[in-house]
C-alpha cells in the first residue's frame, strides 16, 4: 500500500488537483492519495512548509508527500525530491519541503530530471505527480536524478529578554487560534499561571495557561500547549485572531505574571 | 474493505483532517477513508448530527463514522463509540451521534478508554481516529471500553394547531433550500396543492407543492418533498434562504390553501 | 482497479457528495473515488463541461466520470451515459458531458433506465452514482438502457478579422488567470512577441508572450500558452481577472504588435 499526499495552493475549484490524481493513478493504480490541503493562500511557502511539518509525521513510513506551492514554476528553480529517514518529499526547491524534511532527517536530496515534455506552467501534473507515482511504484530513489543541495527556511527562534519572552505568531488556524513559536520547554510555567501577552500593537491580553479550551467560559481568552507542542493563544468557542487582530508573522512578547 | 467516514468542523485549510487520515492509515493501511464534510460551522452540533443522519445510511454495512464537532474537547466530557445495527459511530458524547445512531438502532454504547498519551486539544487525531482504525482492523467492540449511557438530541416535532402546521426550519443547504421538519405523512396534501408559509417575521410566501425544482420557472419559489423525505422550501435555480431571510432553527407555520 | 470521478455543483458543506460515495461503495466496495471538483458555480453547465474536458484525460483508461450539474433534475430531461474511446461519462443530457466525450471520441450514448424508486430531486445519489458503480463492477454498457442521441455544447471559435483575432475568455481559474479560446496554432507568434489585448470594455492591456509566470516581475501582466494549450492572460503572483475586470464569457481581441 503506497500512500501519496498532496499539498498545494491550487484550491479545489479548478481541474488542477484532480489532474494530478489522474496522473498518479495512471502510473500506479494502487496508490492511496490523501489531500493534506489545497487551500494554502496562493504562494505562501512558509505556511505550506508549516502545514507539511505538522501533518507528514502521522502518515505511514514510506509515504510520499508532494507539495506544489511554487511561485517560480517554469523558471530555472529546481524540482527536487528529498529522501528522509521515514518519508519522501517532492516539490519545488524553494524551502517548502525543508521544515518537514529536516525534522524527519535528511538522507539525500536529488534534482528531478524529467522526460522533457512537461508544460511550462503545471509542474504539479507534469513533473511532481509523475515522479511521486513512479517512486510509489518502486523505482530507485537514485533514478530521480543527480544529488543536489536544497534551500532551507529559517524560522526566528524565541528568546528571553528583560523579563519577557520575545516570540512570534507562526500560524493562525481556521478556528482563529494563534500558534506562537514558543514550546513548553522554553516557557517553563505551570498550568494555572497567568501570562501577559503583548501584541505588536502594544496592547496586552492577560490569559491563563490551561489544558484545553473548555476550561474557561465561552468567549474568554486563554493560553494552552497545543497538540503540536506550541504555546497557543485562543478564545474558547471564539477566534483569538479576529478579536485581537493577530496575524501570522506578528511579533509578540510573553510576560509570565508571578 | 473497511470504510471509515470523517465529519468535522475543522475545515480543510489546516493540517487537522489529514493528520487524522495519516493516523488511520498508519493503523489500518487498507481502510477506505471518505469525507462526509469538514465544513460544519464551528461547534454546530445539531447541524453535524443532521448531516450524519442524512449521509450514514448510504454507506456499506459495517462502516465506521467518526464525528468531531467538539466544543468540550479536553474537558471531562466522554469520548464514546456507539454500535448500531448496521453502522458504528465514534465521537464526543454531546449528542452529535445520537440522531443517526437512534435511526440505525442502538445495540450498545461504550466509553473510549485510550492509552493515555492523547493531547488535550486534538482528540480527533489522538482518540477518535485511532479507535476507528482499530475497530476497522478488527478489534472487538467490547475492547473500546466500558458500557455507557450517552446524550441524545431532542428535535422539536411539528404539530397541527388552529388551521396551520407549526414547524421549523432544520437545515439550509448550500443551494439555499430550506428543509422543514415536516414529513410527507404529516402534511398529507397532493402535488399541485398551494401552501402558505408564514415565516418567523410574520410575512407569508405562497408556494405550490411540486415534484422537483424544474416544475416552476427559474426564480420562482416552490415546495417539494425532498430526497430525505422532508418538506423543503426552494426557489428554482435560486436561494429560498437568501430571498426570504430564512435560517436554520426558525419557526414557521404551514397553511394548506384549500 | 475501477476509478470513478465525481464533478458536481453540490459544494462540500452538505451531505450530498458523501451520500453519492456511500452508494458507490455499497455497490462496488473496491471502487476508487476521486473528486474532480464540487465547487462549480451552481448550474454552470459550461464551466463544468470545460473542467471535465481538462481533467478526464489524465485518468486511467476505463475511468467512469460522473457529472451532476443539473438544473433540470426531476423534469423529463434524460439521464445518459456516453461510452467514449477510453472513458465513460455519466450525467444529465444538458451538454455537460459533450466537450469531453467528443474529444475522447463517442462510441455510443445510452439513456439510463433506472429501477424507478429514485427521488425527484437527487438523481446524483439515486441514478447517476448507482449506474456508475454498476458499470465499474462490470455490467455491460448496453444494460444502461436504450441507445440515444445527446445534446452538445457549441463553443465560439476564434477567427481573424481586420488585424486582430476575435476571441473570448472561456475560463478564469482560482489564481485569476484568464484562459482564452485561442490555441498556439491559431496565434502563431513567437515567445517574446508583444500582444495588445482589447477587453470588452474597450481598454487595452499590452502583454508579452512568455513561457511561464516567473519570466516577468511579480505584479506584471503577461501572456503564455498554458498547460491545456490555450493562450492565457495572467499576472505574475497576482490576478489578471481581478485587476482587469475580466470574466468568463467576455469577448476579447488579440492584436499582435509587429
Amino acid at each position: 500500500m503506497a500512500v501519496i499526499t498532496l499539498l498545494t495552493d491550487f484550491g479545489l475549484t479548478d481541474y488542477f488537483v484532480p489532474s494530478m490524481k489522474g496522473v498518479i493513478l495512471s502510473i500506479n493504480p494502487s496508490a492511496t492519495i490523501i489531500d493534506i490541503t489545497h487551500d494554502v493562500p496562493k504562494f505562501n511557502v512558509l505556511r505550506a512548509a508549516f502545514i507539511l511539518k505538522s501533518a507528514y509525521k502521522w502518515f505511514p513510513k514510506g509515504t510520499i508527500h508532494v507539495v506544489v506551492v511554487d511561485p517560480g514554476v517554469g523558471t530555472p528553480r529546481k524540482p527536487i525530491a528529498i529522501r528522509g529517514r521515514s518519508h519522501v518529499f517532492v516539490g519545488p526547491d524553494n524551502g517548502v519541503l525543508s521544515l518537514a524534511a529536516e525534522e524527519d532527517g535528511v538522507v539525500e536530496a536529488r534534482e528531478i530530471k524529467s522526460s522533457g515534455n512537461a508544460s511550462f506552467t503545471f509542474h504539479g501534473r507534469d513533473i511532481f505527480a509523475p515522479i511521486a507515482a513512479r517512486l510509489s511504484a518502486g523505482i530507485e530513489f537514485s533514478d530521480v536524478g543527480p544529488v543536489t543541495e536544497f534551500q532551507r527556511l529559517e524560522l526566528m527562534k524565541p528568546h528571553w529578554a528583560d523579563g519577557f519572552l520575545a516570540a512570534m505568531i507562526i500560524y493562525v488556524d481556521s478556528f482563529g487560534n494563534a500558534f506562537t513559536n514558543v514550546t513548553a520547554d522554553q516557557l517553563q510555567v505551570d498550568y494555572g499561571t497567568a501570562l501577559d501577552v503583548e501584541l505588536q500593537s502594544g496592547s496586552r491580553v492577560r490569559v491563563r495557561l490551561e489544558r484545553s479550551y473548555g476550561y474557561v467560559p465561552p468567549g474568554e481568552p486563554l493560553a494552552l500547549i497545543n497538540s503540536e507542542g506550541y504555546l497557543e493563544l485562543a478564545v474558547n468557542q471564539g477566534s483569538f485572531a479576529d478579536r485581537f487582530k493577530v496575524v501570522s508573522g506578528a511579533s509578540i512578547r510573553i510576560i509570565p505574571v508571578r
